[in-house]
């Protein structure tokens, strides 16, 4: 169930039932000479859904754009400062709870937005009790990255083995061509360059790494891997939702 | 072009081209008991698309959130303040100045939206100049609202008469069912009562628009109708957005 | 009735009687060569005393600093940020709140301005209510442009036709001579340029607008014209607040 | 010389003589059953107005709203946050050093201001320098408390003693009794209570001063004593004025 | 009692008993080429725990970085920007008034912070009503500078007479060398320069005060005289916090 | 070398050598019935000493109050917003940078202050290169979490198995006994209840860890233990910091 295809008595009809809502994160920034500026958002907004349907919860719109300053030397990167991703996810949390939702789990994309998501969750929780909303000091919100479950690890393993990299990986841009079929991109790629992960500012970040990729090789991706790697994701995180919800607020 | 599903070398040569972007923007709020709580989302992103195909400009990702807290009483409601969307919309473009655009033109479908925007534009034209960017002194940002096309407009009063109203507009609606055709929705609706257009805060909004109509009747909504709108504004847009792009700066 | 030469006392007297308060708001900006800076702000404070005086209503202290970026590459302009602006509005409006206002009627002569008065109104419902004040959700907030009033836009087009232009016009540099007849100022005025109206970014405006004007010619005012136009702007003013005051709360 | 009342290219030929400029700040807030709401805007700017006349400086338009948040529980206060007047003076100064200005002078009438307005003048360096603004590291503030004089306090004395108190004291009413002769109010005033100093929040402030007073006994004042308290203010300050102009950037 | 010493059980108890804490307030600038850069941090700390010895009282955490701005052109300068810490010293009494403390003593050490103090007491006691937290309508802070005690200052000008200055003072580097015996330092100093005070930004501070003193001779300082301005310091203000103690709140 | 024992002729010579320092950063907070509310400032402090003292760095004042809003329900503890410690930190390195500081090594006592101070490194990044400060384009900040190094971790395994817990631990504990003997607490414990981790608001936390420990059972620290773990932590971080200089910019 999507929020932005539902009605408003629709919802309130399901907050009825249930109190929790699934909220894709991705990212709008360079993924190498072939990934999708749009991969985070594509990922986090397939499997969001994917978990939405097997769980039948409520999926909110996707927030394409995060926290990506270190890609913002590449062409076509949009990055929000973490001061203002911190505001929006307290604004969007706080719509929510007005009307009554209680459970917020973040399908992420992106690596980068984890850091301020939970700086945002801990300045939102006060918020909210500031704010003496009803059911404010009852609200959860988890962050689950879906290139983390356990079952993505293994088959990204597998599949790609230490060509993985972090950054640009074929894991992620197989997602991609999996859900863009018609949107796989080609070009040459410079072999892997020494192995290292210091993230830092933006032209720190391009000298770096001269392509954008992290040490991954997405010329290895596939639409069937994208497949499979959706389809473990949202096994994996449909659990993970539904363990989430069960959990018993104190 | 999409720049979501778009490589940044691809947008490396866009720039070579064109420093234009198209930007659509919309909102995530109640529309009534029939209307998509996406419906701005939705039209905004169609159209944009749609205008970018026509054009052969790139159109960015969809602000899909914007300044509804006067929808704020009604579930499933999303809304920033407008001080985060004046941040949101700096970041964005600012990200895209550095990259060299120069030329913004947002697609909007959400009257809630226009005035901060134009707040957001004055503080980002300081805010570029500041920064010391190349190019931020002739940057230009431009908002057209699809539904005050003149086109439109005279589609609008044709088909729905004085039953277009201003909110959750059989219009919108209409674009909607022609962009997801199966989430049409019905429901029993309200006899319009009195005309009167008075926007303040979320409560006082929900007890004067107690089901979120604005003396519409969305009820006359027909996705044919919806395509032909989509069509006139797509043309009206197109045509706009090449003036906006061969306008000098000075 | 003037706020600030009254005493605490009279405003709790005025308070047992209306709720409703008249808020000047003009900038302090470069208005072409003849123009004085604090136009608006004369212009705002004039009419809204005259509107007071009508009505019977209070006037607050003139807000003569407001959003004037686009000015700000010519000399003696004064302008605050959007975001400051909007924090001023909202401090000022919850003051007032707070002791027991409930209309705010502001008598607005600068059209920069709009924009962020109108985010500012959406911001400040919210803080409001997030409050939990008293009265807080039936606050009602009005911006009136005073040369926006149709008789004063009939008569700026019998006075000056298409010479009115749209900044540093004579219809605003004639009011401030029926103002402060010793402060007319002469000066040699280029010939009008091409009619256009883009505003962008100060630096742009500059080159665009040389001289500060934009499709006006003040040279065409006359104090016997401020008059008239003042006479006509106090009394539709006059007009427009006795109907915002008596429009009910829902 | 006043700002509002020049024209952009009057205040250009300004700057080739001067850079420094006079900016009267005062509050709007209660100042007691007799003092008027307007009180510190009106000294500040008819001080500031003399200061600037006899030293032909330019005046800026008065900040008539400031920091009296304490007085908050009396109606017809209005105030800014500390941190949104740090941002006012802020973008104050800014707009003034784009366009050549180097010395501010801020003539004072409310002693709730002085902490925020220092702190501003910090903030206000750094930021200008951050900006690398031309001239920014010469940038010069001080502010200037017109009834701290000597002259002022003396005569204060003289008149009355130890009913001067601290605020809504009879110097200030005098001083806009001899401004506004025609709003010179009178009620019943209380005896005065003990003597104390303490300002805390603003529900405090109205138990421990319950009528606005503080230990001063304003039905003393007149519009004579005003006279003269103003032109040694004015006096003081213009020799003020001009050793700070005087003193030498580093 | 130190907090950071001791047990959340601990200071549940020490609130049955007293809603007092003194809060010890420095700086981490330069202090010339003799003065420790922790200078301020080192006599507010310790004053502050003497204090609260000898009253039984609870000492905070020590702020040791405050509002330094003007002395950033000299290496080991650590600021906040005033808007920053007006936030932390907000958020700092907001989390003691949540656990119950009412009364907030800042034994501050550094003139630089005393206004950006005063105006975050503004900001926080308008905020703490805002949250409508218990108690916060008779929260009281006070800052009491331990140079400007009566008897510090007599011995300070019997030690020094006029080589005390204004920065850098033999006073200061005194009480650091009786804290810290072991980090004496020695270095030619210039003889002292004309007698002058203003402090407007870090680059005019350093070309003003070329090596960071403004008129003090530190060489005068001794261990010894850092006992002596200690002890009496500790004991004025004891004395100072009993009575902030002792006033009834109204 | 500690800056705030050092003069600022001492940090420019050293800033010769060396461009790296050493920031502690703990907490102030509940650390259950028998922790220190500042075990997590003077773990930090403690070893960040230690390593400066290994290393010959330099090292900060510590940043003692963190983002702990999670404990703000039991009394003494002391929080900052998240978006407020990103200013913290903002304004810390900017401070430092200017002065040619790069590399910033911050020693972490505090889970609950990893991801704002992440979040805070991405926001600074952004901040210097837009400040245009020299070698704002290499400035690398990393995070060192003691209790996570390797050697800590197994010594904490082998001293206290599952009792370990993850708040309050008796890690930490002994290392505050190691550092203040005299500081030692003791009381009842409760059993360890059911293992939980989950994190949210300060209401649910108090209710779900009702003495404000998480699973861990201090009452096993001692003082010995205490001082092998500081050997532990300070050995292995003088490594890592060692590795964080040596690691060439790009
Ligand atoms: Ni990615
Ligand atoms: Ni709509
Ligand atoms: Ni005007
Ligand atoms: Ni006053
Ligand atoms: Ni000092
Ligand atoms: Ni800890």
């Amino acid at each position: 169930m999507l929020l932005h295809l539902s009605t408003w008595p629709e919802i309130e009809q399901y907050l009825s039932q249930s109190q929790g809502i699934i909220i894709p994160i991705g990212s709008t920034e360079q993924h190498g000479p072939t990934g999708l500026i749009g991969t985070d958002a594509i990922c986090a907004e397939a499997i969001a859904q994917g978990v939405g349907e097997m769980t039948q919860a409520l999926v909110a719109p996707t927030l394409g754009v995060g926290m990506a300053l270190h890609h913002g030397a590449f062409p076509g990167t949009i990055s929000l400062h973490p001061t203002t991703l911190i505001l929006v996810i307290r604004d969007f949390i706080t719509s929510l709870v007005r009307a009554g939702f209680q459970k917020f789990f973040f399908v992420n994309a992106h690596g980068g937005n984890v850091a301020t998501l939970k700086a945002a969750f801990a300045e939102t929780y006060c918020y909210l009790s500031d704010l003496r909303l009803p059911g404010a000091d009852t609200v959860q919100c988890q962050v689950a990255n879906w290139y983390m479950q356990r079952g993505v690890y293994t088959l990204a393993q597998e599949f790609y083995g230490d060509q993985e990299g972090s950054h640009a990986t074929p894991s992620e841009v197989a997602l991609t061509q999996y859900v863009y079929p018609d949107a796989i991109k080609t070009a040459p790629l410079a072999a892997l360059g020494p192995r290292q992960w210091g993230i830092y500012g933006a032209a720190d970040f391009r000298r770096r790494y001269p392509d954008g990729r992290m040490g991954s090789n997405p010329a290895l991706a596939t639409p069937d891997q994208g497949q499979r790697l959706y389809d473990v994701a949202v096994a994996e995180l449909a659990k993970a939702y539904g363990e989430f919800l069960a959990a018993e607020p104190v």
